[in-house]
Formats: structure tokens, sequence, C-alpha cells
């Protein structure tokens, strides 16, 4: 499995780090990735705290404004197929990943949104947004709160995605197993690498190179392999051979 | 939606607490829950760490012969069907709540099972093996490592179970969801109240009543409401009526 050549993708752990406001810590990454992007089309559906897509869209739709980009949400538009064939560049927000991805489903969005991906509309996703470029959904931290007809994601990328990768807490009691645990027991059920990406990391991909780029490292885990870690701008070309 | 009169359940948060063997901190509550019964009818279908049925079944077994009582795995027998039907007692081990359930669906058990604790047979559940006593498995912990064909559990206890309910750490700089949004998120989609089961505690259910017990307070969460702590031994009847 690669990547196509045309895709130009940032796959981000999370939106916002603890103490600065939403995507601000992205504020230099950002605007360089969506460069001569004058309006970005925003898919709302993974929903937060459960908000509406509404209230969804004008939180993304602040962020965008601010730094000189329109935004407008998917459901704005009178065809959601043709607004993605239209996009000049979209981003998906996080929240529930079963939701997110149950919903592409019902709308029909799947195709669509893989095709132009593809095709190489630029394409940032966070959190749940970044979860549904891999193969499933098998590797989201999300409860299951709705049951989508299949837990194949995009398959954009040819490994899973952990966001909000977290190590375990030095001084925990609690016995409920840790996200390392959680993981490699999705790998004896499933040959896909999974990528861990701690908060305040994220992916870049263009041209048909990918970049790992943020301030902690990425922590990678292979069916029969001990996980290892990888350091920002470290190789990890091998995750897209 | 009641409970069965007949229903005689252990509906345990986790098999083991911080700093103590495979179920000890339960010595005085198990042999009192399964007396009489000289086997017990072990499901080891949720596998954790992907450890195999007959691994789990030995540290069950290790278990449950300490204190006097045989144990022998589902899967020993020559028909599963009939094993549940004919046994005294059945014990399903925590693990992952999707492999668990996908096992179950796949080997024809949901109905069998739920018939058989219907009429009485005792039954105990940790973690994973609690949740699927519930009315769908949407609000596990787990990773969706396999996809069931459909997120339906046995719904003997008219609401859900979430284990290993976790407050958040005070010093946590994390922005993953908390255990408490997650919920709230599922009570968006899903008019079920929800018990979140901190770690040491559980339900003791027999003859249409139900208890909680424990050492640690219960958090309730229900539609349209917010939600609330439960003290051990106080009156939780609301949630079968």
């Amino acid at each position: 499995m690669k990547i196509s050549n045309n895709c130009k993708l940032l796959i981000v752990s999370t939106s916002t780090v603890f103490g600065k406001p939403y995507l601000s810590y992205l504020n230099d990454e950002i605007p360089h990735f969506f460069d001569g992007v004058e309006q970005i089309v925003f898919i709302p559906f993974a929903r937060p705290d459960g908000i509406t897509w509404d209230t969804y869209t004008k939180i993304a739709r602040n962020y965008f404004t601010s730094i000189g980009i329109k935004l407008k949400g998917v459901h704005e538009f009178p065809n959601m197929k043709d607004a993605l064939r239209n996009a000049q560049g979209i981003f998906t927000g996080g929240g529930n990943s079963f939701l997110l991805l149950n919903t592409l489903y019902e709308l029909g969005l799947i195709d669509p949104l893989k095709e132009v991906i593809n095709d190489g509309t630029p394409y940032m996703g966070t959190s749940a947004g970044s979860n549904i470029l891999g193969q499933t959904i098998g590797t989201t931290n999300d409860m299951p709160i709705v049951y989508p007809p299949s837990f194949d994601a995009l398959k954009i990328v040819p490994f899973n995605i952990n966001p909000h990768y977290l190590d375990p807490h030095p001084d925990s009691t609690h016995m409920g197993e840790t996200r390392e645990t959680r993981i490699k027991e999705f790998l004896v059920f499933n040959n896909i690498p999974v990528a861990g990406i701690r908060e305040g990391g994220y992916f870049r991909v263009e041209k048909g190179n990918i970049q790992y780029l943020g301030d902690r490292p990425l922590r990678i885990f292979k069916q029969g392999e001990i996980p290892f870690e990888c350091l920002p701008n470290e190789d990890v070309s091998f995750l897209i051979k």
C-alpha cells in the first residue's frame, strides 16, 4: 500500500493544547498549508460534547477568519457532495469518531471525500478528523455512541492513527488498560501499523512524502514488533512504503 | 423496563484493584454469591492483552480453585450452548468488550446466555463481562478492535455500564475527552441511563433488588439530568424501575 502523490494532508493529534486557544499552536503551520486557499469547507459531524453542526462550524470559522481564510460548513451548501468536489481546502474537526464516520456513510460522502483527497484537495484533520484518514477507526479512543455500517475509514494513509496518544501516568493506581495495551490488543487482530500521535504532534504529507512534526516524539506500533519512538523530523517514510 | 425477579447478578467494575491479587478484594463476596455452586462456567472471550481462551481460563481457574469452586472454560465443553444451559454459575472476565460481544454473536451464544441469566443462573461479570449485561456496549472504554454485528448487549439490566469509571486527574494537561464528557456524548444520542462504576465498586442483584456495594461512590448519568453520586448501600432501586 502507498499514498497518492497528490495527497496534501495535515494529520493533527489535537486541535487544542493545554493553556492555548483553539488551533493557535498551529498558527505558523496552517496558513502555510492552506496557502492560496480562500475558503475552507468544514466537516462538523464529529460534534464534540454533542454540539450542533452550526455551533461547531462557528468555532472553526472564528479561528480561520482570524488567519484570513473564509470557512463554510459542508452542510451549509445546497449539495454536500458538490461542496466537497469544489472545495479549495477541507478541514474536519475532532469529536466522536463513530459519529463522524457514521454520518459520512449516511450522507454518502465517503467516496466523494476519498476522491477529492486523493486528487489533491488539501485536507486537514484534528483528532477524529485525523482518525478517519487511516485504514479503520479501530484505534479511536472514543466511545461507540452510534453504530456505523463499518469501521472502515477513508484509507488515505496505509496505517491507523491513535490521536491524543497518552503515556501511562507514573503514579496511577487505575487498573483499566493503558493506551499501549489497547493498541497492542488491536494488533492481535489487525495487521495495520498504528501511529500514536501525542498532543502537539502532527504529520504533514505532500508530494508522496511524510514528515512528523511537533514538540514530542511519535510512538509507532506494528504487529509482532516492540513499539518504538520517532523524533520530530526523523525519517518516517517507512509508514507510507 | 424492569429486571427479571430470577436474576442473580454480580456486576463488578474491575477484577483487580491496585496492589492486590486477581479478584482477592472480593474474597468475602464471591463465595457467598456462588453459595452451593460446585462448578463455574467461565467465558474467556474478552481476551485481555490478547491472551488465548485457555490461558485466560487458567487465570480464572486458579482463583476459583483457591476458594473451593471448580471452574471450566465454556469452550472446554463439547457444546457451548449446553454448557451454559447446564451451568450452576457463570463468570465472564474482562478484556475487550467488542471482542467479547462479537464472539458471543459468532458462536450463537447471545440468546442462550440471556435465557439462563433471566432464568436465575448466578452470573458474575467483571469489566467487559459486566458491560455486556447492559442495553448496549455503547459506554465501553475499549478500542473497537473487531466489528461486531451489533452494539446491542444482553439487555439484562435496563441501564448501561461504564466499568473502571474514572474521575479526571486534577493536574492533567491532557486535552482528550474526560470519561464524563464521553458518557454525556453517549446520552445525546441514546436515552439509556449509565452507571459509572469506579474500581472497587459493584452491584449485587437478587430477587428483583439491586444493591450498590464497595468502597467508593457510584456515578449516575441520565439524559437531560446533572450526573449525581450514590454512596455504597444507598437506595439505587430507581435503576431497575
